[in-house]
């Protein structure tokens, strides 16, 4: 049976993972590779329903942990409706965060504990870890002010507030890189668009050959 | 701090739990005690929203550990909003269904099996497990029977082919029973409701003093 790898893309906010990702993705597709471009919910309309759950602005008594297992509800139904069936036909999946991002966002932002996210997630994802992860490196505090730039404002109070989140997400991700220094590969995504996109393209190449 | 007691009562579909637990609320009142009676999602809105995602006939899609997530966050939610809040003001909880449901249903009925359950169900409630749990035994042929009779119906072809399904709940069930024997106090649902009744209520008023 014909089977194909499943990258994935992890990093902080304002590390530039999409416009990178848009690139590989097209350059991937001019060399002849299937690929399959996606990101939770994906599209998929149970995991959609759920992520409107999530994101319902009235919803402000949500627990941190109903919020955990509702990300591993829609993780799992994008995995089982987009990923899974997509790996089957032999394709490269390049989707834009996984469960890393779970654990370092849910499980050490958040503060639930980084083993306590894994097991609710494996539950979630069973076996299907990815063959793949590309870690966009960048510090939170470059982080937020490339966001701050992107939307042409400055660096604001609630971005400033919000800067212990972001530590500790990124402590998280620390974690997990020495965790799985197979799996992880880190790209220092503080240098030029150019240059990223090379580090990344170089790591994806090398392992799809 | 006064903590009150979690009691939750569990048992296969048919098993006429709606009737009993309605008198033993009253009945608990009548003698003074505080008592919350409660079933989730119980009234709580992001419960009720996860909820309509699970039972939403379009969802035909629903992958069985989604679900399960599912039902686990709906859980987390109404505990930290209805339950905790008053076993901490010292009030009798008497909650229909609970982690056992799952357990049997999602575990062992749908076959995803009891460990792998329990782990997402462990991060969803932590350590706030039921003090006690009826149970009400009723061999599924029988809650079945029970059913029809209650819809003015004969045992039709559909119940019989989910009778396999409700016999691994049964299973699920008496593996509990075992495995929780402190905790989980048998009632024999077969007998007439008034002897029903009795037993259930001299388990509480042991329990609760």
């Amino acid at each position: 049976m014909k089977q194909g790898r499943f990258i994935t893309v992890e990093g902080p906010d304002g590390a530039g993972k999409s416009t990178i990702l848009k690139e590989l993705y097209g350059m991937l597709i001019e060399e002849g590779f299937e690929v399959v471009q996606t990101r939770e919910p994906g599209g998929v309309s149970i995991a959609e329903q759920i992520r409107e759950v999530i994101l319902n602005k009235d919803n402000t008594a949500m627990d941190i942990r109903t919020e955990a297992l509702l990300y591993a509800a829609a993780r799992r139904q994008h995995l089982v409706e987009v990923v899974i069936p997509a790996l089957e036909k032999g394709s490269i999946v390049i989707c834009d965060r996984f469960i890393d991002s779970s654990l370092a966002y849910q499980g050490n932002g958040r503060g639930i504990g980084m083993t306590e996210v894994m097991n609710i997630n494996q539950f979630a994802i069973e076996d299907k870890m990815p063959d793949l992860t590309l870690y966009f490196d960048i510090s939170p505090e470059e982080g937020l002010k490339r966001i701050a730039r992107h939307d042409g404002r400055e660096v604001n109070r609630l971005d400033l507030e919000s800067l212990d989140f972001h530590q500790k997400v990124y402590k998280g991700y620390q974690t997990l890189i020495k965790q799985y220094p197979d799996r992880i590969k880190v790209v220092d995504a503080s240098k030029s668009k150019e240059e990223v996109f090379e580090q990344a393209y170089d790591i994806v190449k090398r392992f799809v050959g």
